[in-house]
């Protein structure tokens, strides 16, 4: 299923209800049924083969059983490849100020109408059957950073506990899902403890999933740190099962990830940044070192430049708006600005992908 | 040059140095250089001729200067159709309100960096020159309603001194502006008073220009008493000359004023209610009844509506994408919901102008 390539890359294919995906892919995050200024067609466009939609948001609005009803996520948004449903827990965690967090579950307020929620391993995997996602997460506690080791083996007893419970309940129910087949992961926690991360992944292993995804870094903690600890753990990860490294990241990030045997990528910064004018452009083809640069668009050094973002690029931004035009646009608060931009981030990750799965 | 179809409806070819328009056409508002939320690459494949571009927008961001050097709007924002610009004059007297008008021109504090600038007919037709628009219009003063006859009388006198004064500079000019042998066209003022308007037409036609335009109206005025004034006008325009009727209107209003003999429209409405939600849908055949309704997307009544807006309309939302999708979009104020609209809305417009030339 997965070979090194001979960049000694892990490349391989993930299968799921919605087809086949080449690893080590990026997925391009549809928090509320939808990438920001993007339809489905410019996703296919691009040739995205896989996104990301958030359980929390869609749990909240417009609900799961509106899109249960509509013939699940991919009908409702139009989407026919596959969707991966993340379990609500991390925005419980960091967008709710409202919550209560015991064995049973984690009880929040919804900032959108105040109604009282609760959610427990059983509906998050409930919420992402109905939605019929292809890749179901289990309900995890995101530690925070930095998280003291006691806090951290409590909250990983909790984690374990709660992967059990969504695999039951996953197992029980799948076949009566939306789109029977999907796949379940589970997530290693453990925050910067490796015994923990360690314990975690091997308690995992042990109720078994069908992928292991990597949660809790990219919360603040130094980037060499989650190196260390990952570059011990990887040689425990099973090799026949798709690895997902959660919420990163910056390029130069993804790259050193996907050596270390990472197969799946999913970060808000291509869409966010280009919201906010920051643009990734190529500088060289060695992925070891210096192979981009980010421009920030509304710098007065681009108010007369009429040259593309990069003119080798294909996004429907740099062929056919310049510099200038595109700063104008950012300057004027037009929303067009925010779309070509996410255009062309989303060509550049989905272009650093191909050129690591060559 | 026009001729009546069977329908009695006057119908034409408008050739520019971008290319030839077929009459009667509406023009989608690029205010800025962008129609909002939509690209020009959308805007070809929409279908549309022309387009609107603001001329005290540009003027103030940014600036004249550099779009000339760009080599133009149209090489700016990358459309190589033709492109009306206004003349700004619309635009200082409604958004402005550090404004000083004599007979030399109006002086305006810009509201983005408090510059001082001072619009005169001369000036208005160098920045449209500098932009390279295909079609100019003469600097006037719109009045506004209720507008007592001695001040509308008063204003008359001064805008038909600044078309003779733009028609001049126009002349002296065009061939040394960035897109030669563009086209001149004055602007009919007079409130609501026939014979101010009678006159105002008659002034223009003795100056002489390769168009002409009704502007004042769509101010607040009765639907009855503009429709009035202009059919004791219609017979007094030359049948040689396009007709541009300016700011209006509601898809009914179009059409009766494309039976009255005008060509050209333009109108903020299909992209600005599109960002509000509210759509136009077709409802029958007949342009002379009930031939449309607007709905309001975010609804109630639409939350488990999973059929398209219009399912026989060809935008990309109706194709795509269901009512309540769009609603839950809206709803979640998702940026793409107003491209979405914003592409349905324009469909029907420029369905609705396709049908009239039938």
């Amino acid at each position: 299923m997965f070979k090194k390539n001979k960049n000694n890359i892990r490349i391989g294919e993930l299968e799921t209800p919605h087809g086949i995906i080449k690893t080590p892919f990026f997925m391009p995050i549809a928090t509320k049924g939808a990438v920001k200024t993007i339809s489905t067609r410019d996703l296919e466009s691009l040739g995205a083969q896989i996104l990301l939609s958030n359980t929390y948001h869609l749990m909240l609005r417009p609900g799961e059983e509106l899109i249960k009803q509509a013939g699940g996520l991919h009908k409702f948004m139009n989407w026919n490849k596959p969707i991966l449903t993340d379990s609500g827990g991390y925005q419980v965690f960091s967008l709710c100020k409202m919550r209560e967090l015991d064995s049973e579950g984690v009880a929040f307020q919804s900032p959108i109408d105040g109604a009282k929620h609760l959610l427990t391993p059983e509906r998050a995997i409930q919420i992402q059957l109905d939605l019929g996602s292809d890749i179901v997460m289990v309900l995890d506690e995101c530690t925070p950073y930095p998280c003291e080791k006691d806090y951290a083996e409590k909250s990983l007893e909790l984690t374990t506990d709660w992967a059990k419970r969504c695999k039951k309940y996953f197992d029980e129910n799948n076949d009566k899902g939306t789109n029977p087949r999907a796949k379940l992961f589970g997530i290693v926690q453990g925050s910067v403890y490796p015994d923990l991360r360690k314990k975690s992944l091997e308690q995992l292993l042990e109720i078994g999933f069908d992928g292991y995804a990597v949660g809790g870094f990219s919360v603040g903690e130094p980037r060499e740190k989650t190196y260390e600890i990952l570059k011990d753990l990887m040689p425990l990860m099973p090799d026949d099962k798709p690895r997902y490294f959660m919420g990163a990241g910056q390029p130069e990030e993804i790259v050193q990830y996907v050596k270390l045997g990472f197969d799946m990528f999913d970060c808000v910064l291509p869409t966010r940044n280009a919201r906010h004018g920051t643009l990734y452009v190529w500088a060289g083809d060695d992925l070891d070192k210096d192979f981009y640069k980010k421009i920030i668009i509304t710098n007065e050094q681009y108010r007369e430049d009429f040259e593309p973002i990069d003119s080798n690029c294909t996004c429907e931004a740099c062929q056919n708006y310049s510099k200038a035009y595109l700063r104008h646009l950012f300057m004027a608060e037009e929303p067009l600005a925010h779309r070509l931009a996410t255009l062309h981030n989303l060509r550049f990750y989905l272009d650093l992908m191909a050129k690591l799965r060559k």
